[in-house]
């Protein structure tokens, strides 16, 4: 790149916002996504390309001169397309799926496009107002107890992600704990989870310095959810070395298996050890919504802080993680810092929420706009409706692969994600090896040689050693014959593992 | 709400990412938001609302049905925008400006529409390898020495914002230091910057859970910029009381003067007491592209890491928070987490960066998308000359407040933002009560009473004791007329100010 730099600048092309411009572009990357959603299922699934594959496509600097908006596109479509693991199409499968839609889209169209950084009230009231009437909507629906509605003292935030919403939680939970035990006790302090819990609480507990962390064992006896006797015990062990139970990490919907924490009973010992109890309903939390499976979040009530992610079963594009806490003031103290450059009126009124104290950055973006548009696009009704059709979609799934006598499904269903995997003993097979660890490897292979096609895209777990192939239903544009088609694809890898005699 | 469990499902409406509807509300956002841009002026810049204006706009509960773009849009005209402070507009001169642009918002739009979690780079690898291409692009733009780039050893990854940005280097720098000192010394660590420092380093510092932090006094005889001989005695005065120098925030353009610290001694004297510099450039650094500003970062071969803030002023929307390490693996080591759900063959290559593992959370937005775009469709040449025309502006307002005798610039102007305030002692006052309390509340009233005008917005600071007002040229669609416009403004109250005897 060559550094030129004439003090005499040349022509200028239009303003970089110019609102004509802006209109000109933007139908042309709107008609660009229709069509891309369109066609999606002509791009493998998941990506085909090599470590790499991208230097070889793009210069090694930035340009000097401007590009037209039409070039730019063609190598999205040449470039980064195929660099792409569609998680929009409607034949992905893997991991939990981020669901997409087109209000949440509208929504964060919206947000950018207004571009206001909502750190406090001031900053732009209706960010933060329209967050928290929207998070108190969500409440309701989720009949959360009131302790955590802002009408009953506690309030709802919208944060990145459940990562961002552990580690404040955690912050606050160990300063309040710190104040007791005096600033000398961090190293102390204990935070509990399964061995099931999600990565996020042990970088959580990493980040905020805390450096014990107890990955309670499970067993598939209870459907690898976390047992309060064996969450007692632990928390005992460690009373008894001296040690300080901080911080309980309960999950609905483990991110494995799909595993509920029983919430009540835990926060029943979690009591007892004067311990802080976050609910992790990332991916379940959703569903909690319908009547019929909001029993899962039963005993929340005695939970400290709640959150869902709403970018993966709520249909708002990444990111946006809901967290409800029961006092907001235990945030704040932790995060909260005053610079005069910020101080405002309205914040010194007392009368307003400055959210950026209940995050970790100052600086945060408008995301209630999509949630808000998600909520009044589809309405209440619909958006149980359509959660409810992935989890038919999911027990269709099911059913098939139950009534396939070579595989099974390992633990039970309770939302839309199946884990099953080819049995070691079963129908049609030539050669019985018979070990757990071969198991695994065939179903290893079965999955690798499945995601290799491109047509349709699975993930695994371990649990309790065993090695599962997780189908989740949760990609916005699946329907039921995509599902057919995805389990003819894997019956068809199926006949020729069993035919090859490779189990 | 009413909560209606109806098992026999009412015919569903459309598929929420149905392409075609995706299209025509697509297309009617677009016009929402360049009619928004076009009209933009018409709006007060800070809303003018009431605390809880919102909540007597909205009902208490999510509509059960689902409600047509055109009525949600009818309401986002009249009870969101109200409610905004529009950051966007061009007389819009507060805190510091988010720069948006059409192309930062192409590139938001794509990502979103995309919607892929890139949390590792199998999960999209296009995701990954564009944002180590433009991180390096953006490295031989700044003249990042070698050790930055990812061909050197380091690399870049894009963050939210500066918080997460030294949150993730401070982890890195707490980890490495206690390895050696031990966990339990976590209590002796001391972090370092001014007095002017973002209130994001003293955030990090309590989350990570660091104790002390030192805010150095500055001066106005140094521009309010770091002193490393200041500095020096600080850390020599920690060591001789048993604590550990760990930290130092060296800022470039801090937020309330814009003021730089010294980069290069500032290195050399954290170097003696082993201790890893950040260079906090959030503002600043996105004019070091052009060579006659890149000197304000010079001695950035001494600091362990980088940042500055592309949403603040480099037209990409908010967030987008570049980052530079010189060494990963110290960032791998404090926040990698390897979950067997995330176990693929790309990873056990070891040929590919997991940027899941060089920031807090775990799912990541495709951000480097906008950024490709601000630099292809506007090439490095124009984007200097936008960055020159808003100092250039700058230039322009502080010779017309140095022409009026009322007036004084408080400290010189090194960017794109001028300080100054009404002296107290000047032409055309009635009274003088002389004290800088008494100017200082002369000064608040002058600002307030613009900023109630709506006709224009900018936010104060106050340094060294002194009251001053922040006049910030950045909002993309400001042009010399707007800036112009905004001293007949701020001229017009001044002279009620002199007429009444205010002052």
């Amino acid at each position: 790149m060559d550094d030129i730099d004439s003090p005499v600048a040349p022509a200028f092309p239009t303003n970089p916002l110019d609102p004509e411009e802006f209109r000109r572009q933007g139908h042309m990357v709107i008609d660009f996504l229709a069509d891309y959603y369109k066609t999606i299922e002509r791009h493998p699934v998941r990506s085909q390309v090599e470590p790499g594959y991208l230097k070889k496509l793009l210069p090694d600097s930035a340009p000097l001169n401007p590009e037209p908006i039409e070039t730019i596109l063609r190598d999205v479509e040449t470039s980064i397309i195929p660099g792409l693991t569609h998680w929009s199409s409607p034949n992905y499968f893997a991991y939990f799926p981020s669901s997409n839609s087109t209000a949440g889209f509208l929504g964060e169209m919206l947000s950018t496009g207004f571009n206001v950084v909502g750190f406090n009230w001031m900053s732009s009231p209706a960010a933060t107002e329209l967050e928290s009437i929207v998070m108190d909507w969500m409440a309701k629906l989720l009949k959360l107890p009131k302790a955590f509605h802002f009408s009953g003292g506690g309030g709802g935030v919208l944060q990145g992600t459940t990562c961002e919403a552990i580690l404040c939680t955690l912050a606050a939970a160990r300063d309040r704990k710190l104040k007791d035990i005096g600033k000398s006790g961090i190293g102390r302090l204990v935070v509990y989870g399964s061995d099931q819990t999600h990565c996020a609480m042990q970088k959580a507990a990493q980040i905020a310095g805390i450096s014990q962390f107890r990955a309670v064992p499970t067993t598939r006896a209870d459907n690898f959810a976390l047992s309060p006797a064996a969450l007692r015990e632990a928390m005992e062990a460690d009373v008894a070395a001296g040690l300080v139970p901080l911080f309980l990490c309960a999950t609905v919907g483990t991110t494995s298996s799909t595993a509920v924490d029983p919430v009540g009973p835990l926060c029943e010992v979690a009591a007892e050890y004067g311990v802080w109890v976050h609910v992790d309903a990332a991916y379940a939390g959703s569903a909690c919504i319908c009547p019929e499976m909001r029993h899962n979040i039963d005993g929340v009530e005695g939970a400290m802080s709640f959150s869902l992610n709403a970018h993966k079963w709520f249909f708002t594009t990444l990111d946006c993680c809901c967290l409800w806490v029961k006092d907001p003031s235990l945030l704040v103290k932790s995060l909260s810092t005053s610079p005069e450059y910020l101080r405002n009126n309205a914040t010194e009124s007392g009368k307003v929420v400055d959210y950026k104290d209940w995050q970790i950055a100052l600086s945060r973006r408008f995301r209630a706009m999509k949630l808000w548009m998600v909520l009044r696009s589809h309405g209440v009704t619909n958006l149980r409706n359509y959660l409810r059709t992935h989890v038919k979609l999911a027990k269709r799934f099911e059913s098939m692969v139950a009534a396939d006598g070579r595989f099974e499904v390992v633990v039970p269903r309770t939302f839309a994600m199946v884990c099953f995997r080819l049995k070691v003993v079963g129908g049609g097979v030539k050669k019985i090896k018979g070990s757990e660890e071969w198991t695994n490897e065939i179903n290893r292979r079965l999955l690798e040689g499945i995601n290799s096609t491109g047509r349709i895209y699975m993930t695994h777990a371990v649990v309790g050693g065993v090695y599962l192939i997780r189908f989740a239903v949760g990609a916005t544009l699946t329907e039921e014959r995509h599902v057919d088609a995805a389990w003819d694809v894997i019956k068809e890898h199926a006949d020729v593992i069993c035919r090859g005699g490779l189990y």
